[in-house]
């Protein structure tokens, strides 16, 4: 981002860090000064908090006051952690981004919010220049985007482990799954995709879900997962 | 499948279903004879049953004698039920199938099973006649896949049904979520899914699962279903 920001005319003032070996990377990456003191973001326009969810809050606590915008990139965080700035915002990218993933993927939307409204036009123009579109809501918002992130990335995710983990603990190939993965996959790519569920939770076929159940019944957790997802699907479509 | 053993030359001698409408229609697209009796069965020399799992043993009942290899295609359905016949077996294509759809998907490896080993090799020889790989599996092997292919299949899809509801619910626009959708499609043609796993439950992030949860508080079964899987996901990293 900050490479996106820097090819845009946006000068990049000061990298700070209290990591000195990667903090320094990138500030020759970007070709700009490196620090580990919090007293330079005084003398900045804007200012990117980007750490880790959890460390959000020790950071804000150390930063000296700044009429700099104070922004985080946290998609669950509220804009309230920034409130002893006058300005603070949020700039959220909805996306999974891979550790040291260079540039935000294509088409990928920018989540924006701002105390005060100069700064949300502020944000937007930003997006805008760097390519992306910008789309304005508040914590509460994010924070639900950043709940339906997790369903369609992580727990997706989660579902094939879980299969590839059944196939292995029984000597068996998940290679075996990858033809259905691949039109699953085909298939998933629709805005309605509850008219693409399939299968015994569905039909409301209990006698292969007893099947299943029997099968998982020394694995607690995994049966948990079963249970409670197929009573989802139950839900959606009998109720 | 009636279509593709045709071309290979096998002759289909009668189509049999209690529903003259569509019975007929499949008769004449395979241009044969068509009956609701079941006595057609004993001149036989190979008997499909492709009816709903849960009517399998219903049909079986009333099928008389016959010295014909009669197979289901059911993945959880154990081949004994088809045990009254001498020789019997199990042609299950491990994939989800459209209904109507007129072709199986390429590449769908096909799971048989046969009571006798000349028939196990009858079947292997019909499966690659029409181009497919067959995989001779027995009965709880066949339900492990088709357990599995739930969970690649039907429970992802109930993942992006479950954020679109919340999406919804909250006067949310899902297609916002595309872009990741299309980013996580894209990783999960991967044959060691556990290896894509990100997302707070990973990283055992507590206050943010702490925010997720107060947000699903009044919904029980979504709760339910998010608390699972995120034990399922802890316990494959940290245990």
């Amino acid at each position: 981002m900050g490479l996106s920001l820097s090819k845009r005319g946006y000068k990049i003032k000061t990298v700070i860090s209290r990591n000195t070996i990667s903090g320094a990377a990138l500030a020759q990456t970007l070709n700009t000064d490196f620090t580990t003191s919090f007293n330079a973001v005084s003398q900045a326009d804007l200012v990117f908090i980007c750490v880790n969810d959890d460390q959000i809050e020790k950071v804000v606590e150390q930063l000296p006051p700044t009429s700099a915008l104070v922004c985080h990139s946290a998609g669950s965080i509220s804009m309230n952690v920034l409130d002893k700035f006058s300005r603070c915002g949020v700039f959220y990218p909805l996306q999974s981004i891979a550790p040291h993933q260079a540039k935000l993927p294509e088409a990928c939307p920018i989540l924006i919010e701002a105390k005060m409204a100069a700064d949300l036009s502020l944000l937007e123009g930003l997006v805008k220049s760097i390519g992306y579109q910008a789309t304005a809501l508040n914590s509460e918002q994010r924070l639900i985007y950043h709940l339906a992130a997790v369903f369609v990335n992580n727990f997706t995710n989660a579902m094939l482990t879980a299969a590839s983990d059944i196939t292995e603990q029984h000597k068996l190939d998940y290679a075996l799954l990858q033809p259905l993965i691949q039109v699953t996959l085909q298939r998933m790519d629709n805005l309605q995709p509850a008219i693409n569920q399939t299968g015994p939770a569905r039909r409301g076929d209990q006698s292969t879900m007893q099947r299943h159940i029997k099968l998982l019944k020394d694995d607690k957790e995994m049966l948990a997962v079963y249970e409670s997802i197929s009573k989802l699907i139950a839900r959606k479509f009998y109720h």
